[in-house]
């Protein structure tokens, strides 16, 4: 069986300008992975209507899931859920359950709050759309067809997703196992390291030098759906590098 | 004048599986605004060939600038050069000068390392390609077409482009100017806010939440080319806000 794909668009000008550090790619990648929908691609897009048209267009053609965070706001500049409804070819409305969902949490303020045209904005969806439930501050994100589009604030698109992760049919869950030497190099290791994963063609070996102030080396990483293959290779990497003369430690630098 | 533009590329799966958290695209997003070419996407793709090659000459031909990190270390796992040459569709093969910066480089330690045959794939680039100076650990990074190819690890890839940056033609820097203030909430301001932007077509305005202990708050950031539009949008929206009963604070939050 091959695992379902994902492809996350990081919608907003803030991460494109550097203002802003993106932190919703290691936390979905992580938790696709987990539940065996591996992120195949990322894209940071602008708010531009056209590019991300074309961009949700393209990918959810491609992947069996398009994750997007960033752009469901109340401000002008929030145009993801209104370019989404243009990529579908649907009609951008009131949502009635979100209208619902959203008034009484307003009407329920002390004082009330005003759910004025901006806050409904953040109610109006493609035709068509299922809520995600937002836990944190009420304005639903929603998915239409293979895309789920969620808030860009961190901790509230991680508490969208754990809302949508039980609905979502997961594959294989893919499992990574680590050794590191302080004080090995790449370019000592890359020949011998090149053989092994030849010998697991269904794993990503991966090597990647670190840094640290106690001396830097090398952290090798073998990833992949079958955990008797990711056993089987981590011993015949660390007997490698222990042949070498390094001393092979168990996971990831600290 | 229309700036010239940027896309950049990240190349490896160890973001996309969420291992390593990228800290190259606000470095490259934040340089490339002060220089004028603005980054106008960002892709995280993985070490797959077919992927890598389609990818680059997409992106080749729609922006001006084309940025890759990742890939060029001595490990199997390392094939941004490869694919770049397939791209380009001209020879992979030994760099001469890049060859001699490395011979050089190994035969002067104390002991002399080995110049393997891992170590000479560094050295091993498209026909044409020009060099990339890296001040940190001599591995070059090269120039091909309007292609820049740089290391992964931060500190490397920094170096690089600081290498670079004096010889790319560079536009109008795009400068920004923020306002925050706490206890303002985005849906308040939303319809003012979107006023104010229609009155500066040539300006991104970015509305921002920000949470903190102290209490959130919104940041509003006004961003362009020309410094005295952007003086008269910060002042138009401290004038709103102030109107609205908030305190505005010059600049971003800390």
């Amino acid at each position: 069986m091959t695992n379902p794909t994902a492809c996350l668009l990081i919608i907003g000008n803030e991460v494109l300008s550097g203002r802003t550090q993106d932190a919703n790619l290691k936390f979905l990648a992580t938790r696709l992975g987990e539940i065996g929908i591996p992120l195949r691609e990322a894209r940071v897009i602008p708010d531009v209507p056209e590019v991300i048209v074309t961009t949700v267009n393209e990918v959810r053609a491609r992947y069996t899931h398009v994750f997007t965070t960033g752009g469901i706001g109340p401000t002008h500049d929030d145009i993801t859920a209104e370019c989404i409804a243009m990529a579908f070819g649907v009609p951008w409305e009131q949502h009635p359950e979100a209208m619902r969902l959203m008034a009484a949490h307003y009407a329920s303020g002390e004082p009330p709050t005003e759910f004025n045209a901006a806050r409904q904005r953040m109610a109006t969806m493609p035709r068509g759309a299922t809520l995600i439930p937002n836990p944190v501050s009420v304005a639903p994100g929603f998915t239409i067809g293979n895309v789920h589009v969620m808030a860009g604030v961190p901790r509230i698109m991680q508490a969208m997703f754990e809302q949508l992760a039980p609905g979502l049919q997961g594959g294989v869950p893919v499992k990574s196992r680590a050794v590191h030497a302080t004080g090995m190099l790449e370019g000592r290791i890359a020949e011998g390291l090149g053989q092994i994963q030849a010998r697991f063609p269904n794993l990503d070996i991966g090597s990647y030098p670190y840094y640290r102030e106690q001396g830097g080396g090398v952290a090798l990483v073998a990833k992949g759906t079958d955990q008797a293959e990711i056993d089987a290779a981590v011993e015949a990497i660390t007997a490698f590098i222990q042949g070498l003369g390094f001393t092979p430690v168990a996971g990831e630098p600290i």
